[in-house]
């Protein structure tokens, strides 16, 4: 179903941006799996397959013998082709029927989620098609296939809201389990039970799923839970998420230990956590279809730097799907590693993390992550913003 | 702890292979994950991160700020490097320290588990190595990685006899299970409620783990378990397996279904089976160090073929490992889609399945999978073998 509407998606994709052809081109899916394949197929491919679409809105799957019935099955391919012995022969009669000037095949230095053709894949087409005079129409697949995962379709986000749904209830119930004493290991393997009970899977590697940080001692984050217990007047924050249908969640919420029953929270902490909550509504504030994701980062950057906190060390946002590191638009300051991420313009559709963070001497970590979605005019939650710190009683 | 024995099996593979050094390149590796990753860290990545090895037995890597704690603790590395804005400075400053003549990198048109690298990604190690004039020093790690792959450890054969273990365990326990009337679906659905049963995870993808055929008008192989309903007199054939610490096994069993109570079984299908085992067995007894894939399916081949059966359309059987398809080595036939695989030499350590396969008309598909491993000698069996049909009463 997903497939249908995402194959029709990439034929006016292709249209839109004025290219002729595109191929997923992979092998051994269950291996080296193209993160575009999801897409294209419901099953993994055992040997090499390639998917094509062209402008005029032809679709055609070149598939090995066994996994030809699956890929007719999804019902999304005007022709399936299949082969006993190789590729290479059904591959270049059907490009030589369609004559594409453009090829746009799967790889992004820019972008991970556009870069799942490997090297060897390359290197094995480019052969192919020097045999037929193409090898030099090939182009990057990056625009079609950043703007296929990133414009969500309806269905998309209703999954997503799923997800944020199941995991603001799990951040619920783990309130009453949050007690001094308790190490992160033990919070974590509460959620995790949580998780379990509702049938639900990890969006991420669940050795850090969810993570826990306690304190001012903690590692930095993607760091897995340790031993270290939770202590009267530390900070403890979660960054957690589920799947719903294959589509992410992802979310951080913060809560205080109070230091005794009905005692107030420290204006340290109280001040951090205003400015965070500021940052992430100021940058969905700024977020609209044409501008750039460095625009937004610099806008919760500067409040935190405006308050005399140090800057933090990792993007603002990032796009969420079926990764919750997902797209190719980032909500990303300039630096070497985000190539050109930050300066892709936003588009309706896209789904973004808000993530700002501070550390309050001698308590911890502040941070909150909502998520939201780029609307025809400005931004809107999908999540239900976190505007209060969460208070646990001793 | 297996990242630290395949860390130290990587060095003396750089010496005997004679390469100076070895680069594992990836970025977000839940996404565009290199299958050569898991030998080299325990989690995931984010950040561009290199994992450097060189012959003179010096380990590095260099990985985002965020991602250090977790592969400093693997204690496999002698130098854990991070950084916030990007990879290149401190990957340059160390190739120059130690002026590899040759810098291995993951590709291969030949075989998929070591062709990790995507295509953006050497696109940007090129560019990177261009400044410093180290560009035309890369080659393929392709025997690197093979090796490292293929030649299983102790710890590694003893994690996947588990797994065989519980396989042929719960081969024996649907037997009561199967009954005429009682659809493929139902018998993959029983097979699935064992596993979750006994807390294990499918080798993989669940539509198609188990795969269960039954009859004489089935779906071709990897296809998914369907409506189609068990009769007398039918062949049934499942292929299945599991994972025990992320190493998987792979294994096909026969069934008969007997007409009537104490009916024999019909002739054909009687030697369809001999044929099928004779074909296992001589194909084991044919392996040993040195011997190369596609003379080993041809042992398998002949014996169909001078029975008077077509030959399979696959090869006689492929490498298992953390993959249900794993490792380069392949036991099949010089087909264009093998590339060179079945011209590898077997080595001692390598772990393989043999799986021949005939159509039996009007009845069914008569298959056997076994695995083996490559001895000093010969060749073992991993699993015991099935040596009769599993004959189902009414």
């Amino acid at each position: 179903m997903l497939v249908k509407e995402k194959v029709k998606q990439a034929k006016d994709l292709l249209k839109e941006f004025n290219i002729d052809c595109w191929i997923t081109f992979v092998r051994e899916s269950q291996i080296n799996g193209d993160p575009t394949l999801a897409y294209l197929v419901t099953a993994d491919v055992t040997w090499h397959s390639a998917f094509i679409i062209t402008r005029k809105g032809d679709t055609c799957a070149i598939v090995g013998k066994y996994d030809q019935k699956t890929v007719e099955d999804s019902g999304a391919y005007d022709d399936v082709f299949s082969f006993v012995e190789g590729i290479k022969s059904p591959l270049l009669d059907y490009l030589k029927k369609i004559k594409p000037e453009q090829i746009a095949i799967n790889y992004s230095e820019d972008s991970e989620i556009c870069d799942g053709l490997t090297h060897g894949m390359y290197l094995t087409l480019y052969r192919f098609l020097k045999e037929i005079g193409y090898e030099n129409r090939l182009i990057s697949a990056e625009r079609i296939i950043s703007a296929l995962r990133e414009r969500k379709s309806d269905t998309e986000i209703k999954y997503m809201k799923e997800a944020i749904e199941s995991t603001l209830q799990i951040f619920d119930e783990v309130i009453p389990a949050i007690k001094v004493g308790k190490t992160e290991k033990e919070i974590a393997a509460f959620m995790k039970s949580k998780v379990r009970e509702k049938g639900l899977e990890l969006a991420w590697e669940e050795t850090v799923c969810p993570a826990v940080f306690t304190g001012p001692a903690t590692a930095a984050a993607h760091y897995m839970p340790t031993d270290r217990k939770i202590e009267a007047g530390h900070v403890l924050n979660m960054d957690f998420g589920v799947k719903s249908h294959d589509y992410c969640s992802d979310l951080q919420r913060t809560f205080y230990i109070a230091e005794q029953k009905g005692a107030g929270v420290p204006e340290e902490v109280q001040k951090g956590f205003r400015v965070i909550r500021e940052a992430v509504e100021k940058s969905r504030q700024g977020m609209k279809p044409g501008r750039e994701g460095h625009e937004i980062d610099k806008i919760a950057r500067d409040i935190l730097v405006s308050h005399g906190y140090e800057e933090f060390p990792h993007a603002l946002g990032h796009q969420v799907g079926r990764y919750s590191h997902d797209g190719t638009a980032l909500l990303g300051p300039a630096w070497e590693k985000y190539a050109r991420k930050p300066f892709q313009k936003l588009e309706k559709g896209m789904v973004f993390t808000i993530e700002p963070r501070l550390t309050v001497a001698e308590r911890g970590v502040v941070t909150i992550e909502e998520m939201v979605v780029v609307t025809e005019n400005g931004a809107e939650y999908l999540s239900k913003p976190q505007e209060k710190l969460i208070i646990i009683q001793p």
